[in-house]
């Protein structure tokens, strides 16, 4: 925590891959926008009309492609997480041995959290202003996510590979080390997104009671 | 997470041991009705009327107790992370082996952000919104803790109990998965606090490769 300085404004990230689909350009201007005034300022304290300033629109334009703020938030909320379930899901299919596999999977996850950590402060500290049926749909998101890795742990114990006690208990606790990187990680910080990647990787066997 | 609930309203949680110091009552009652309002919209989008009005107070009656709604946060980081502190420095100053001392690092600081969850995430999550000199004076509370925590992995690793590569890493990632229970805790899903600081006391041992 050493590497903390004040950024929850939001230091400069780049765009995650996966908002490179989303189309038409003004939409992808907005969904950006939108997330850099929710991280400085709340969900709450932000309005459309923040919104469609920062990205140079006017809100008449903004509503062509968002009807609320919500459905921002919401939309941030699911490219957000399904970024991180491709990654896990994806840990998860992989070949390799189960410690190869969590390995990966915590890597990715790290890494993911750390380059995008104001996306990911955004989609972790502001779910509860999702509508209730947004709120029931990113919540299954996150239960798979859960089930992703928490089938590597499970072929890790049948495999004889690993030593886990509490298999549930013990997934949460990988994940949310993981998602933790983006409270605290910055950029100006000690350590790069790939170096976090790798101690948590070798933390997370090391849970599991790998090797 | 699968624990989760949207509970980021605030589920009621009792008073936290170390604000039975603050007085009048008056005071007290305003930093509570103060970490439920930042708790629920967050610290922007929460006027020092909306404060005042959940204590059952005149906005006037609330500046004789404090002159700005940042002053507010500030005595909420101030004394939730003096708590943090003093378990971690009792932690550190126990006799016991460093394993023990760990464990009860980690146990007793994981009850307290699961029994607190609502103010522990205004603590972490509005820090940015403090003055520079208040900022200045939390970074430095935290590197204290910081510093307890490290000091025992420092004594296990001196004395042969425990094998950590990297024992900076180490140490901020043994306190961010305490620190990030307050996200995911709910007082109304499957673990009691006491059971998850049980898990991450194990986990801890685990990281630092103690036995």
């Amino acid at each position: 925590m050493d590497a903390e300085a004040k950024n929850t404004e939001g230091t400069p990230e780049g765009t995650p891959e996966a908002w490179r689909d989303i189309i038409p350009d003004a939409a992808r201007r907005l969904m950006t926008a939108a997330v850099h005034a929710f991280a400085e300022r709340g969900y709450h304290a932000t309005t459309t009309r923040d919104i469609a300033g920062r990205a140079g629109m006017s809100p008449a334009a903004l509503y062509i492609h968002y009807k609320t703020k919500e459905e921002l938030l919401y939309q941030i909320s699911k490219v957000g997480h399904r970024s991180a379930l491709d990654i896990l899901e994806e840990a998860r299919d992989a070949a390799g041995t189960p410690a190869e596999r969590l390995a990966d999977a915590v890597r990715s996850f790290v890494r993911w959290h750390a380059e995008h950590h104001t996306t990911a402060r955004v989609v972790q500290y502001e779910i509860g202003a999702l509508a209730e049926d947004h709120y029931a749909e990113i919540t299954a998101m996150r239960r798979a996510s859960e089930g992703a890795v928490r089938a590597i742990v499970e072929d890790g114990v049948k495999a004889g590979d690993f030593d886990v006690p509490d298999a549930r208990g013990t997934t949460v606790a990988v994940l949310s080390l993981c998602i933790d990187v983006a409270r605290w990680f910055n950029p100006r910080g000690r350590s790069t997104p790939d170096e976090v990647g790798s101690l948590y990787a070798g933390l997370a066997l090391r849970m599991v009671g790998a090797g």
